[in-house]
């Protein structure tokens, strides 16, 4: 039927792209009574610096095990936010639709943004809609932004990272681009791999009302794994990062499909982990409040900085050698967000 | 050769993408000295009320007489904060492109993207981009969102329109929809027709700061066009709209094709007008700011406001009879922003 599925008129400005706003985007997204119907929103005056990002997410398929295009767009902004030590509060959200996308899918992904920014408490302030001919995108695009504030005037960030630091992960590395393949490619596991999309903003928060000045470097390995991630930051903070591959948080799950198809996971993306680095003095009660933390069961200290070679990661591997870690050359796994 | 072309591995967060962002993209776009190589950017403090916007552009062809995607992507956003009252601040972009995209358009949409902003006064200030397989996406989508602050307390939206305003607009309508429709269509045209995309922030300014509270809304009239906007004007602000025919400003060109094609201009989308709802005893004042401005030298009253029929549109036609305006019902011209 036709009602079930987006037209081009939908992303008109006229009267069908009003009847999608106001019978299905709106009464999903907004948090308010009605529709401002106005070109932008009107926030409230905050105090402190204000911090912003954007993100485009063209995951594919739109539908993996544990989560959605749609949860996955506000949890990867919402991080963003988060690893700059900021508190997220507003999101945009921009939906580019291919014309006979199902409505019904539409509102589960609708459903799961509003879902995930409710858990995460932002509010999803403005958006906009578009439909492009089919064939000229893939079902959904999503493109979130997000304002935050930094309420506190701790350095968190990627050129903080200090000789004796010690470097933690929250849990297991590899879920969300193993769980995206399987659900792509159709494999048939033993065991049923989750991603780990979640929001981390309740973590951070907790790290930076705990660690103060302790905690240097927040970052979430997203596309390109841990390892390009550890990459960028010593390269920003001209300092050498050893891993210990023995410390690795790796589900077996994500071991086995990285063996059988040659993957390394340290180049797989997470989309529900963030690397913090943590002066050594206070990498005890960072690891303690992780693992306290919903999101942190399976937290371990899986490195440390030295002064000496600047810009270098190194891992010490399990049979006792030594290997550099460089960032992901290629496309590993392509549209993993 | 391949190097003049968009890869999967420019989007994979690894290598390649740091490559393209250190090469290009924010060589082009950044206006700070060096990449900050953090997941968001921090801005300052600012003082007053934020306002928040959005869009997707999509626009086909990306390249028409007059403008690209790329300035009309910074245009349509800052023009989205100036309508309501904001001076345009910060913007963040959002690239989603098709693998095989050549670089040297990138180039060309990057360059218009930088100069719309700096013409506007606004910093880009992060950004994101992603890379879909061949034929998953049209050549380039850009999402930009938006930050303004409110400097004043003057009400200025779209449920402000009060019986006796009257209405006016800073020039001819219709100029960018046909003008996309015929670097499109290859319509060979006796004039060139070109778009009218420009960043309307510094006549709001203007028109805010000499017309304080006597300034009721402003809106751009850019997909559904004017007919469109006024009636979503009329029904939030719960009253009768009504218009001259003959004093719409309309270019010989623009009613030719139209009349061609059977397209009514009113219908046609504009990407660097404003209307502008304005109490008589100040109507003259915003005619002549307009008039005098760079983007308002055609500038008219088109119209005026009654209190009934409430959330009705109408047309006094140029052959002395009365017409209805409604919203725009189906997809007129598709992806014209």
């Amino acid at each position: 039927m036709m009602d079930d599925r987006i037209l081009l008129g939908h992303g008109s400005g006229g009267r069908l792209s009003h009847q999608l706003l106001d019978e299905l985007i709106i009464p999903l997204l907004s948090s308010g009574d009605s529709r401002s119907q106005n070109d932008a929103a009107l926030l409230g005056e905050i105090s402190g610096k204000l911090v912003y990002t954007t993100d485009a997410f063209v995951v594919d398929p739109i539908f993996f095990p544990g989560g959605t295009i749609g949860s996955l767009s506000v949890h990867g902004t919402v991080n963003d936010l988060a690893m700059m030590g900021a508190k997220p509060l507003w999101l945009s959200v921009s939906l580019i639709l291919e014309e006979g996308f199902s409505k019904q899918e539409l509102t589960t992904i609708l459903h799961d943004m509003r879902s995930a920014a409710d858990k995460a408490g932002v509010t999803i302030a403005t958006g906009d809609t578009k439909v492009v001919p089919r064939g000229k995108a893939d079902k959904i695009f999503i493109t979130t932004s997000g304002i935050g504030v930094l309420e506190h005037t701790i350095a968190i960030h990627g050129g903080n990272a200090q000789p004796g630091d010690l470097v933690l992960i929250n849990g297991t590395i590899g879920d969300h681009g193993i769980a995206v393949m399987a659900g792509r490619e159709g494999l048939a596991l033993d065991t049923e791999i989750l991603s780990d999309s979640a929001a981390l903003n309740s973590l951070t928060e907790q790290l930076v009302a705990s660690l103060g000045t302790d905690l240097h470097v927040l970052r979430d390995p997203t596309r390109g794994g841990v390892a390009t991630t550890l990459k960028e930051i010593a390269v920003q903070s001209q300092v050498a990062i050893t891993l210990q591959e023995q410390a690795l948080p790796i589900r077996p799950g994500v071991r086995g499909v990285c063996s059988i198809l040659g993957l390394d996971p340290l180049f797989v993306a997470n989309e529900g982990k963030l690397l913090a680095f943590v002066a050594p003095e206070s990498a005890r009660k960072a690891l303690e409040i992780m693992q306290q933390h919903p999101l942190g069961n399976q937290a371990a200290i899986i490195g440390h900085v030295e002064t000496t070679p600047g810009g270098r990661v190194r891992m010490e591997t399990s049979i006792g050698g030594i290997r550099a870690v460089e960032m992901l050359a290629g496309e590993q796994l392509p549209r993993i967000c």
